[in-house]
């Protein structure tokens, strides 16, 4: 039997590379995505996108929080637009959602431990996320250190947080999404809620960076011309 | 200005002494609970009272994980009952929800960066707990570690998960909530979903050994008489 791994899903093309790399590893992978109240629910439909080309079981946890702290959560708050990237590394980015991985990571627990999964796979890394605290190695091998005390498959030992691509810069991201066939136009990375990308929010910015250096071409633009 | 502090609320004796504890420390309470498909919507309601008494407000997050995994969650499956003692601290309980106290602990850290809080007080407690791996103080030092790592709060040293009540038997517990008025009669402990305490579950049996050996009558009983 093959060992099964929880894999969150964003909708975004670094989860989306991971879910590929999970599968490339044998793991027999379970997606999973959340509904939060956040401003665009395109994310949830590229993650059923990407779970139905890569042909995996998708979960989608409704999550209602009744409080807000983030731009990206609601109408409310504008998204920064055209920051450079040096503004990026820069602190605290105001589109944090507090605490957003560890709720995200301790729901994927939870699930891995109701079909007794052997891992969860998260897609961050620090390149583009530098300002969020829950996106560094630190913080995800003390989750994992925590997991490993808490949980009744991680006190055996079975249970890990793998974070494939956490120190990888966002073009070998690209290739290796390439070389996996990673279905790219699938995946969804703008922050502001338009039918096309906007290529001017940090987001589209640094997908467009990561494509350029990787020399590939996105197929998600080239759709929209 | 006082500080802060989310308080996680189960309906039960335990949190309900721990909210209590927390307002005699000084902090501004904010109440938290879940609407996570439990079998027994009393625990929301007895949650809801206690906030209400104790004058803070509530807020109820729904949560909806479509899987699952313990028999407290749904209609399926059976509340173990007449359990002895011996037997509740033998391996981990059927009605362990997985990963339960990761999952509401990173929410409620959510809230806590929300709104700013310097803590997190949570009522778990090892004794009537034993066979919970996230009930054991090693588990909650390691979450309390890695919230110093990925939140904005814990990074700056702001934010502490405290749970005062681990290490107590029972009796303190219902001894220290008496000495500072938790209204013990609007808290519900019994896993069976009746009208009234069952007396015969788990829950209601360590219960009333708590307030037995504590020497106080429990409220909560004498109304039902």
């Amino acid at each position: 039997m093959r060992s099964k791994a929880v894999v969150l899903l964003s909708g975004g093309l670094d989860s989306a590379v991971t879910l590929y790399m999970a599968r490339a590893g044998g793991y027999e992978c379970y997606g999973i995505t959340f509904d939060y109240g956040q401003r665009h629910k395109i994310e949830i439909g590229s993650a059923r996108k990407i779970a139905a080309a890569a042909g995996i079981k998708l979960s989608v946890v409704r999550l209602e929080m009744p409080w807000k702290g983030s731009t990206l959560f609601s109408g409310s708050g504008k998204v920064p637009v055209k920051r450079s990237m040096r503004r990026i590394s820069n602190g605290i980015p105001s589109t944090y959602v507090p605490a957003r991985n560890t709720v995200f990571l301790s729901i994927a627990v939870s699930y891995a431990e109701a079909i007794s999964a052997d891992a969860v796979f998260i897609g961050a890394h620090s390149e583009d996320s530098s300002g969020y605290p829950d996106c560094r190695v630190e913080y995800l091998r003390a989750f994992d250190y925590t997991v490993g005390l808490g949980t009744e498959r991680g006190i055996k030992g079975k249970l890990r947080i793998i974070s494939p691509i956490i120190s990888m810069k966002k073009k070998e991201i690209v290739k290796i999404g390439v070389s996996l066939g990673v279905p790219f136009d699938r995946t969804w990375s703008c922050y502001n809620g338009l039918k096309a990308p906007c290529r001017v929010c940090d987001s589209c910015i640094l997908r467009a960076k990561g494509f350029k250096e990787a020399g590939v071409k996105d197929p998600l633009l080239e759709r929209y011309g």
